[in-house]
C-alpha cells in the first residue's frame, strides 16, 4: 500500500485557512448527526514515528463535542495489560453507542512492535485483529484506519529539530535510537502488515503527511467522507457484511438423559467431595504459581444446581483468589456496548480464578429465545464466541463450560420444594415459571449452541443433574482433571 | 484496644456445627433485607499475619449471595495505583446501594506496611482513613472493621507448620521474613492505629482467632447484630452523626463585576495567547517529566465561555497527555455510588492533565437549586470537597478551578446570538432558558460555593468572562502561573 510520498501533496497557509473552518463545522455536525443514529467510531490512527500523529489528532478532535468522543494514547502497555490478551484492553476501551474513540496508535503499533519478530505470534496477532474489527463492524461500529505515511528524508529531518515540534520531544529524550536508521528496514513490514489488514469492511487509508497542513486537511475529508457514507448506507440496509449464517440443524441435537446410571448416596459423595476439594485446594496454589488463568462458565436450566456445584467448588479455594461473576440482564450502560464488552471487563488475572454464573453464552440462549436480540445477532453469535474463546486458550486460560442438565420433571420438583421451603423462596419467582413454560424454545437453543460451540479444545460438559450429588462430584472432576491435563501440557512443553 | 488472647475463647467442632447453619441463614436473610433497603456495606478485615483472614472470609462469603457481594483482596499496590493519593484504590472499590464490599486487608495495612515508618506521612494517612470513612458513614454506608487478633505464640505455630493452611502456603512461599520475629515490634503501633481510628461511626471489633471456630462464629455474630442494628437504626432515623452543619453566610457574598477594566482588542488578544501558549506547551512538558499530575475545574454560568476557554488550552497541548471530562448529570449506574465516586475514577495519572467541564461542584450548585439531593447532603458537601481539594494537593497535584462569570444581560445575547446562527443553535436548549430563569437562586449558591471552598492552597478564580478576549487570557495566564509556582515549589524543597 505504500508509495514513495509524492512531493507535491501540499497545501498553502492560505489555501489551508480557506478550509479549514467549514471542514470543522461539518465533521462537528456529522458528530451530532452519528451520536444523534447512535452509531459507535473507532479512528485508529498509525504511522511513522514523528509523522505528526498527535498534531493531527489535536486539529480533528477540536472539531468535536468532548462530551462524544474519548482520545486513548496506546503506548507500551503497562504490567497488567502485558499479562492479558493482545485486545483486551481495546476491547475495554472500544466506544459505547453515539461515541468516538480515537486511538493514537493502537493494536498495529502493538504488533509491529512486540510481535514483529516472532512469526508465529505475528501471524496469530493479525488474524485477531482482523475478528476484534469484523466483530464490530458486524454490530454497526464503524472504523476508519489511518496511516501517516512521510518519507525517510522528511523523517531524518524531524528528528534533527526536535524543537520544531515540541510534541516529539517527549518521546525522543526517552530514547537514543534513532528511528529514521529503521526506516528501509521496517518499511516493507509495514507494508506488508497494511496489505494484509486492508479489510474490506475496516480498510486503510494512507495520509500522505510530509506536509502537516496537507495530512490536516485529509484526515478531515476522508472523516467527514467515510461519516456521510455510514449514515447514508445506514439508511438503506442493514451491515453488507454478515458472512456468518446460521445452519439450522438437519436433526435436533438430543442431550442425554439427566439421570445418571450410578446415583451416589450421602457417605460416598462426602468421601469424594473432600478428596477431590483436596487436590484443588492445591491446584489452585499451582495455577497461581504459574500464573495460569482458570475461566469456568456455569450455564443450566433454572434450579438446576449452578449455584450449589460453585459453593462446593470454592469452599475449598482460598477467596483471594476466586471470584463469581453472576450474570444477569445487560445494565443500560451495558447495553449500550458490544455484548462482549462486558465480559472481558470480567477476565481474571493470570493465576486467578473465575467463575461465571452463566455467561457470554446468554446471547444463543435468553437474548435468543426472549428475542431480546435480532436473529442475525444471536445467529452470528456462535462463530464469534468460538472466535473469544479460542483467544481465550492462545492466551493460556483454562477455560470449562458446564451445562447442568435436569429434566422437566426434576426441574418441577425443584420448583415446589423451593416455594415450599422457607429459607429458599426467595430463590423462586415467577420469572422462573415463565421459563419453564418455553422450556422446549430453550431446549432447541441448547441444542444449537451445544453443536456449535463444542470445539475440540473447549467442549461443553454436559452434567447428569438430576442427582445433586453426582452433579457436583461431576464438576468437581472435571475441573481437577482439566486443571492437571493443563499443568501436564505445559511440563511437556518446556 | 489489643488485650492478650484469651486462651478459653474456644468453640468445640460440635457446637459450631450446631450453630453455624442457622447463623449463615440469618445473615443471607439480612444480606436480602440490605440490599432491598438499598444499604451499601464495607466490611473491613485486619489482622496479624496468619491470623486466618482468608478462612474467615471464605466461611461468611458462603451466606452471600454472590450477586450482592465482591471481596477484594488488598496486596501491594500496583504501579498506577502507587503512583495515585492513597485512597484511589478504595474509593473506586466501594460497593454500590444495596452491595456489599469485603477488604481482605485495607487501607490499615497499607498505612502499616507503607507509611509506619514515616511519621508525617502516617499521620497524614491516618487523618485521610477518618476522613473516607466519615464521608461513606454520612452517606448511609455500613462500615464494619474487624481486627483478627493472634496470640504470638499461636501465630509462631501456625507458621511452623504452614502445610497445615494451604492459604499460607502462597504467602509464606515468597518471602524468607518470619513476621512473628517483629511480633512484638508491631504490637504497639498497631494497638495505637486501632485505638486512633476506632471512630464512633466506624469502631474496631476485635475478633479473638486463636481458635478457627471462634473466630468464625465471632465474625457471623458480629456481622449478624451489625447488620440488624443499622436496619432498625435507619428506620427511625437519619444519620446521627451528621457533624457538619452548613452555616448561611451573614451576608451575601457579590460576585464582581463581569466586565475587564480594560477590553483587549483581536491583535492584543492573539499575541498574549500565542505567548501564553508558546509557555503552556513547554510546561506540559514539564508538567509530564516531573510527573505532576494537573486538574482543572471549569465552573460558569451558562454560555459563559468554559468551552471556548478549554479549547484556548488545549490547542497548545499534545493530546496524549491531556483529557477532557465533560460532566453531565450522573447516569443511574453513578447515582447508585456516593457522588465523588465517578469523580475520583476520573483523576489524571501524574503528570497528565484533567480538565473538568463541570465538577464536582454540580453537588452545591445545580443539585443544591434543582433540589436533586437533600439539604444534609449539599449542605456537608462543602466540606467534604475541601478535604477531596486538600487531599489532591496533598498527592502533588495542581488543582486549579475557574468560576466563568458573565452577567445577566451578557448571557441574554449570547443565548441569542447562539439561537440566530445556525452553527451554534445546537448548543442552546429549553433547559438553559429554564436554568436562567433561576438565576437569583444560582447566585446565592455560587456566592455560598465561593466564600465556602476558596481554602487558602486552592482558591476559587473568578474569571471576568463578558469579554471573551479577556476571559481566555486571564484563564491561559493563571494557569501558567500557578503550573510555575508549583514547579518553583518543587525546586525550593529539594
Amino acid at each position: 500500500m505504500l508509495k514513495n510520498v509524492n512531493p507535491d501533496l501540499k497545501i498553502s497557509k492560505h489555501d489551508y485557512n480557506e478550509e479549514i473552518d467549514s471542514l470543522k463545522l461539518r465533521l462537528g455536525e456529522l458528530q451530532r448527526e452519528l451520536r444523534n443514529s447512535k452509531i459507535p467510531v473507532i479512528i485508529v490512527f498509525e504511522g511513522w514515528d514523528a509523522a505528526g500523529i498527535a498534531k493531527v489528532c489535536n486539529k480533528v478532535i477540536r472539531s468535536f463535542d468532548p462530551r462524544g468522543y474519548t482520545l486513548y494514547h496506546i503506548g507500551d502497555p503497562g504490567t497488567a495489560e502485558k499479562s492479558m490478551p493482545l485486545f483486551w484492553r481495546f476491547w475495554k476501551r472500544i466506544p459505547s453507542k453515539g461515541n468516538i474513540v480515537i486511538f493514537d496508535r493502537s493494536w498495529y503499533s502493538r504488533i509491529l512492535h512486540e510481535d514483529i519478530r516472532i512469526s508465529r505470534k505475528c501471524r496469530v496477532s493479525i488474524n485477531y485483529s482482523g475478528i476484534f474489527e469484523r466483530q464490530l463492524y458486524d454490530d454497526g461500529y464503524l472504523i476508519i484506519k489511518l496511516f501517516l505515511h512521510i518519507s525517510k528524508h522528511e523523517q531524518k529531518k524531524r528528528f534533527k529539530n526536535p524543537d520544531d515540534d515540541p510534541c516529539l520531544k517527549y518521546y525522543i529524550k526517552n530514547t537514543d535510537w534513532n528511528p529514521n536508521d529503521d526506516y528501509d528496514k521496517y518499511y516493507p513490514y509495514i507494508d506488508d502488515i497494511l496489505n494484509e489488514t486492508d479489510y474490506d469492511f475496516a480498510p486503510w487509508n494512507i495520509i500522505e503527511s510530509d506536509d502537516p497542513n496537507f495530512a490536516v486537511i485529509k484526515t478531515y475529508r476522508l472523516l467527514i467522507k467515510y461519516a456521510e457514507d455510514f449514515l447514508s448506507a445506514r439508511k438503506t440496509s442493514d451491515s453488507q457484511f454478515a458472512r456468518l449464517k446460521y445452519i439450522p440443524a438437519p436433526e435436533r441435537f438430543t442431550l442425554p438423559d439427566a439421570e445418571p446410571d450410578n446415583p451416589l448416596n450421602r457417605d460416598d459423595y462426602l468421601k469424594l467431595k473432600k478428596k477431590h476439594g483436596k487436590e484443588i485446594q492445591k491446584l489452585q496454589a499451582e495455577l497461581y504459581k504459574k500464573r495460569i488463568p482458570l475461566i469456568l462458565l456455569f450455564e443450566g436450566w433454572d434450579a438446576s444446581g449452578k449455584g450449589g456445584a460453585i459453593v462446593r467448588f470454592t469452599e475449598y479455594l482460598n477467596p483471594r483468589g476466586y471470584r463469581i461473576i453472576p450474570i444477569s440482564a445487560p445494565s443500560d450502560a451495558e447495553l449500550k456496548y458490544n455484548y462482549l464488552w462486558r465480559f472481558y471487563k470480567e477476565l481474571p488475572i493470570p493465576g486467578m480464578i473465575r467463575i461465571f454464573d452463566r455467561s457470554w453464552y446468554g446471547r444463543v440462549l435468553v437474548e435468543r429465545v426472549e428475542e431480546l436480540c435480532s436473529d442475525y445477532e444471536w445467529q452470528r453469535a456462535y462463530h464469534e464466541i468460538n472466535e473469544l474463546e479460542e483467544q481465550l486458550l492462545e492466551w493460556g486460560a483454562v477455560v470449562i463450560k458446564f451445562w447442568m442438565h435436569i429434566d422437566k420433571d426434576e426441574q418441577l420438583r425443584r420448583f415446589r420444594e423451593r416455594q415450599n421451603n422457607p429459607y429458599k423462596q426467595w430463590k423462586i419467582t415467577e420469572e422462573d415459571w415463565r421459563n419453564r413454560s418455553k422450556w422446549d424454545k430453550y431446549e432447541l437453543a441448547v441444542s444449537d449452541m451445544v453443536r456449535l460451540t463444542s470445539t475440540e479444545k473447549c467442549p461443553w460438559n454436559i452434567v447428569l443433574g438430576n442427582n445433586k450429588y453426582n452433579a457436583r462430584i461431576q464438576t468437581l472432576s472435571t475441573i481437577e482433571n482439566e486443571i492437571k491435563s493443563k499443568i501436564q501440557e505445559i511440563k511437556n512443553e518446556s
